[in-house]
């Protein structure tokens, strides 16, 4: 897969994209190009918790349009991250209950993609994301979206745990999904509400659980322990749509 | 992506396939090969409704582990299908109403890997999908399935529409996605129940949704239109889940 129109190349374009606040998804640099200027954009990766990724000459020839990458290919989000205080804006201005989608480390482009389009259908108002390990608004999530990154606002924040406090402060109440919690149908999901979802392999972190209000568990009744991330969000999403129905 | 287990390649290893009723799910042909042999091949293929693809040379050189592939590769079933009778008989013996999933054209193979997944985890006793115009159990799908495709069985039929009518003379009701149907949870889905998602591109088909009993829709309050066919797939059965265990 190549993300074409996102392609950042070479060291200053690469620098200069890191300096201009560009949110960076992911930096290829060249294995054995340690000199300075690469020192300099593999710090200024680290400061920002971008992924950095350490591979051959060959490989960057292979990403790379122009063939002049100097050693650096770096990703950069095609779509704008918006801010947590948008969403509520949002729901305020659209008298609704606030329903935010957190996602706890989704890595597969694919799974977010489909994520940020059921949160457009379902009505939520936006779907927060943390910085580090964590899919970005590439080409691939804009496609498998569906559409929907042209009107849900996706907000990248530094720390889940925080923000999830932040937010508790301002009324809004956090259900996470956990098979060892409560049945989904008994958790009251009305009220003002963010929604937690965690990666396929490790599910939701202990610290973003435990900040967690409700723990939300899918009834499972055959041989395999869970459904993909993206099923997963969809039926407890219209658990929410068919509580707030009623 | 290559489905090296599952490769069948040159001429008459393809045409054996074929005689022994190996269930092949696509056949890839060189463009310019339109000789005897091949002529019986491509005959074969039609005739059990294989999905065929006309390539250049160099793409199965690339798709061939062999580097011997004559001219034609096949991709069979890794995995054997079962017959819509044994789901039945599964349910009888578990003492559940049927709960079946047919998928109508679902051509993507992480799609339908979810959706047997979803199954499994829902407690449906099967998956039917159509012989033609569907993804067929390759090991994309049986990745996308986190291993579900050795517990769900999953039935190919010749036509979708015949299967339906069939077993609704056995007594098993048919709900299909649509959203200008009844918005799912006023959709009585509590008896022995098929239910059918169509693909995201042309929703379920017109024949097959003249025959369903009822048509369930999704709530939508966003700007886009439908949701991910696997995560569609997901919310319904999981509404047939609810209802079942009020």
């Amino acid at each position: 897969m190549r993300y074409e129109e996102l392609t950042i190349e070479g060291r200053n374009a690469v620098l200069e994209a890191f300096r201009s606040g560009k949110t960076i998804d992911k930096l290829f640099v060249q294995r054995d190009c340690q000199d300075g200027p690469i020192g300099t954009i593999i710090r200024e990766a680290k400061k920002h918790g971008v992924i950095l990724d350490f591979v051959g000459r060959e490989r960057l020839d292979q990403l790379s349009e122009t063939k002049k990458h100097q050693g650096v290919i770096a990703y950069a989000a095609a779509y704008e991250y918006a801010q947590v205080e948008d969403m509520l804006k949002a729901a305020e201005q659209k008298g609704e209950e606030p329903f935010l989608i957190l996602l706890d480390n989704i890595e597969d482009p694919h799974n977010l993609g489909a994520i940020i389009r059921t949160a457009n259908v379902a009505g939520a108002h936006g779907v927060v994301i943390p910085k580090r390990r964590a899919a970005g608004l590439t080409a691939t999530v804009a496609k498998a979206s569906a559409g929907a990154l042209n009107y849900t606002p996706v907000a990248k924040v530094t720390n889940l745990s925080q923000t999830i406090k932040d937010l508790k402060k301002r009324g809004i109440w956090f259900a996470c999904a956990d098979m060892d919690g409560t049945p989904m149908y008994q958790v009251d999901l009305k009220g003002p509400l963010g929604l937690v979802i965690g990666s396929e392999g490790e599910g939701v972190g202990k610290l973003v659980k435990e900040n967690c209000d409700f723990h939300a568990a899918i009834p499972m009744a055959g041989n395999i322990g869970s459904l993909n991330a993206s099923v997963a969000a969809g039926v407890l999403a219209y658990e929410i749509v068919r509580q707030r129905m009623r």
